[in-house]
């Protein structure tokens, strides 16, 4: 696999790691496969969602925000019991299908690190999958 | 991959693509392998849920639409900020085992395509890969 | 595929399955590859977060019944309606990185099944595929 690394700077924080998934996808040199990409924290998760209007990842923070608030009563006593859950909800892994070596996205998708516990220093592991022989390439 | 078109004709609507999936399996012919699904878009979405009784399709809709209201104050201006949401908290694809050429699904499992952002033309796109020689079979 | 049987014991309650699912990893002699766990029910489903300290499970199922709530006009008639839409947006899978034999797992995180309608007897299905024979594993 190969890891790549994040500074966050803010407590909620969509970063867009299209371009660095994309890279790490191009270094492995696989042209058609499966693409994984997978973060190893409990308070930070990803998504696919749209990357050209900024608008739309300060949207989605603020709804979760809305939704999951910072304090509810919450038996974790970290203070970051919120980021559990939203983490939870967007889950920890984005699959995103290769060919030609490139990410099948579609025209609006990019992918999200999702920070709801930062700032930190933070990971987004990625490996790719090449097809089998028989390809899974039919049609 | 095989691309699946469809059209949604609701601005909220969940759309059972089991068989069509199913069918794409089936075309590609591989007996043994996963099964992936992806929405290419960002404002729609894909789960896997219960598709004997259509009201469950129903209130999943009715309580995202709840959870994540129409207008809340969003930044995005192309009226469609709660789509985008939506998309993110229910993901962009779904994996699904294959054994014998057919879907590992339980019993009351099917495969939603979920449009928060219609009528529109949509796609989904599914790849089957299969087992590599050493199957990951046993047991 | 592997199936791990789980018995839960309350309407809704969280349940580590990691070292069961590590374990099925081990038994089918895969040292590096993807493994997929896959719930085959409606109304559970499954995620990954922290299993160190037990408040986070709890907190997570409390503000999900808090923010699908059990009763909400639903159109379902089996009074399982809540645990369906939670389902849904959780998820039915997950995916996890598989090197050495071992799950990559970030240090605090465990794969938990969500009972949303228990109790009840339920599956865990668990399947890896390994590494091609170009691996996918430069860096």
């Amino acid at each position: 696999m190969k890891k790549i690394s994040i500074s966050t700077r803010s407590r909620t924080e969509l970063i867009d790691v299209t371009h660095q998934v994309a890279q790490a996808v191009k270094e492995m040199g696989i042209s058609d496969g499966i693409c994984y990409v997978f973060v190893p924290h409990t308070t930070a998760g990803i998504i696919i969602n749209e990357n050209a209007d900024p608008s739309v990842g300060k949207d989605i923070l603020m709804e979760l925000n809305k939704l999951i608030p910072l304090d509810d009563g919450y038996s974790h006593l970290e203070g970051n019991a919120a980021a559990h859950i939203k983490a939870s909800i967007v889950g920890s892994s984005v699959t995103v299908l290769v060919e030609g070596g490139r990410l099948c996205l579609g025209t609006w998708q990019g992918i999200f690190f999702c920070e709801f516990d930062g700032p930190r220093s933070r990971q987004v592991w990625v490996k790719v999958t090449p097809d089998g022989p028989s390809g899974g390439h039919i049609g």
